[in-house]
């Protein structure tokens, strides 16, 4: 089955364009949680990974059915070393459980058999000693960075599917992205154009493609542009909400028939309970969750 | 202290410009090591993880004094999950016990606070519950990916030095990287460019600076462009020997004074035991790398 098909069912069966961000931090674990993970490990690694995994526990349970996706960003998790690892996976799985589409942020880049490491250990099974291990927990969708060219994205497409960043949401991103070759495009237009090509004949049963594009919600007129240059591709929108995107930017880039953009939206849904300091902090954060997919709705 | 100064420090001491990639695979691990893993943990994640830990120390104790600097590339860890990373986290360890300089290949790229996580995995410490954690086994540098811009560069360098990607071994990193600008420069230039003002207000005693480029073997005369682009900074040079690179296209991006690069070797040196079978893996590892510095040393 195509990821882009199995996304698309999941948008469909919950109505929700939204991706939850699971970027926990230690500021941002409710204090109950809190207490009960310095009560168990002191302040640790462990205690802080711990509360990660109760927090998405929760937090999974309360958003499951009204979002298409999760994105946990990986960087969060390795900031805590291996129990931090351990915690994004048992976040993963439980996920893999819930049957909510993983979309792993990483930004991995790589080449050849290093890609594929990159490869193993989020999209598919890493080979021991005698044959493949037994798959773990494992994303749909891996972030990518395509700098070093098709030698880098290939071996990822081998595993499963990816966005590949093309304009991300920083004030900076022209900096380069923005750069003018000397065909007329700019940088960001040829990496569109490579996203197309690595698409091709990777095209589900709805119409879009295994090769989504990173395309922030802060640059719409961006990404209109880049939508006449990739059809076909689904783009992962970040930048929505605290970093100045309304619904209508975030969407900016979707397609006549109304497809081909997921929103991400992280500290306002897994943070809502920090204004007004809600004690349910799972409840906080569904109908954080709700109040986006209306917004959302409304720029539909 | 500058890591340029710690790592020519390490060169002046060794006469190394050998950088010891640390890459293991389970096919590389020697038989031995490998009867040893599959009796103590069967065919798991745990028994790969484990051989690769006794093997970076068996590994390390071999090169130490005869190269600049180890360069452990984490996907090769994260494929195997948490023990994976369990691993890398000892090897770094015992690199930081025996003084060895270590580049942690990660090629990460995020902006802002999740550049910041990055950073705090593998060249600071994390926060906790109540302060900063103690800080565990540290990268003297990480490799990173600059295509969005200095909003994803800069956090890193509140925390340590990096290597930019430049210009990648790969025989397709001309596809993007050598991509002509409107202003005549190719990207890779314009982010030598960036690279070099990046670099400015970060120089060590030794002349050379904390924000350093990786520029492939496999370009030479790529090298000799950039270095004029660049002249401060300090090259990580991948793709010499097996990916076609000889010691002088790996040097040709030297300095007039002889400095500026550090070439990395991987499987040539860590796997040298395959061929002929050589049952002392640890002296096997450290004759290819004495043979690599004369190599090299001829080419100086």
């Amino acid at each position: 089955m195509h990821a882009a098909d199995t996304l698309q069912a999941s948008i469909d069966r919950t109505g929700s364009l939204a991706v939850v961000g699971l970027d926990p931090r230690p500021a941002l674990i409710p204090p109950a949680l809190r207490t009960q993970a310095l009560a168990r490990h002191g302040d640790t690694r462990l205690a802080v990974a711990w509360a990660f995994a109760q927090f998405n526990r929760g937090l999974l349970a309360a958003v499951q059915g009204a979002c298409c996706a999760v994105k946990p960003q990986v960087a969060c998790y390795e900031a805590y070393g291996a129990p931090g690892l351990q915690a994004l996976e048992e976040t993963i799985s439980e996920a893999n459980r819930l049957s909510i589409p993983v979309i792993v942020d990483g930004k991995r880049n790589d080449i050849g058999s290093t890609a594929e490491h990159y490869a193993q250990a989020w999209l598919g099974a890493a080979p021991g000693f005698t044959g493949a291990l037994p798959a773990g927990p494992k994303g749909d969708w891996l972030t990518v960075n395509a700098y070093l060219g098709s030698d880098g994205v290939k071996p990822f497409l081998a595993h499963g599917a990816v966005f590949v960043l093309v304009k991300t949401s920083n004030p900076g991103s022209g900096e380069f992205q923005g750069l003018k070759l000397a065909d007329g495009d700019a940088n960001m237009e040829a990496m569109a154009k490579l996203v197309r090509q690595w698409g091709e004949g990777r095209t589900g049963a709805c119409g879009l493609n295994d090769v989504g594009a990173v395309v922030g919600a802060t640059w719409p007129a961006e990404a209109k542009r880049l939508r006449a240059l990739m059809p076909n591709t689904i783009f992962l929108v970040p930048g929505y909400g605290a970093q100045g995107g309304s619904a209508a930017d975030a969407l900016a880039g979707r397609r006549p028939d109304g497809r081909g953009c997921v929103v991400n939206s992280s500290r306002a849904i897994i943070g809502a309970w920090e204004k007004p300091k809600a004690t349910d902090w799972a409840g906080a954060a569904r109908a954080a969750l709700d109040a986006m997919n209306k917004d959302l709705a409304s720029a539909r």
